[in-house]
């Protein structure tokens, strides 16, 4: 766990959101992509030393959509940035923390992601980002 | 909106979860206060690039004790490190966003800290943070 890559926002309306962040809170959009994966658009703001990222559903399949559904709009995860994200997983593992996938998966900026189950983190689910390309 | 300063957790047993940072996440712990006015025993946590401030209520009166009764342990507030608290929050209260007091009031470390109201901010609960010690 270096540092926190990002911090994961749930939001209903992508545009509108995007505005307050840059011209009432005066930060800058990096890009908008979409993950098709996950069924999420998504808009990364630069909040200075780590970045902010919008996450919108595009379908009632997303997680994101049953997030907001439940808990309504607001802070969704926090993703630290990793290098050998399987390794990390694994060193996790058995020191008893359990994650929500066997391996990695796709994330935004073609990053490799996994996530720790809340139950282990004591109510926040935190990402594994690792954007090394590599994986191992 | 200078850079994030760090990110609030409520949780219920602070030495369990600080445990769970230092030993599991291999975060490093900087320091515990109590910070009486608002009721709460807080651990800081570094992060790399931002630190984790976890907040354990000390009595029912607290808000992080509403905050977990209501939606359980987790993530609570982010927060941004500024200068001038005073008059970053006469900016936002220009550009319409609100906030849930007047006047800063008295936060962890030393520092001055107002809250932007979760519903002009989609859903987050932001604090302006500033360890200026002037907050002019």
């Amino acid at each position: 766990m270096e540092k926190v890559d990002h911090i994961g926002i749930a939001v209903r309306n992508l545009d509108e959101s995007v505005t307050y962040y840059t011209e009432t809170l005066g930060l800058t959009l990096l890009k908008i992509e979409e993950v098709e994966s996950q069924k999420v658009r998504v808009a990364f703001i630069d909040a200075g030393n780590v970045k902010i990222e919008l996450l919108e559903p595009m379908a009632e399949t997303s997680a994101i959509h049953g997030f907001i559904e439940k808990r309504g709009e607001g802070i969704h995860h926090v993703a630290f940035g990793v290098t050998g994200i399987r390794e990390r997983m694994s060193e996790l593992r058995e020191k008893g923390v359990r994650l929500l996938s066997e391996e990695p998966g796709p994330g935004a900026g073609g990053a490799e992601v996994a996530f720790l189950h809340p139950k282990s983190s004591y109510g926040v689910l935190y990402e594994l980002c690792d954007k090394s390309g590599k994986g191992e």
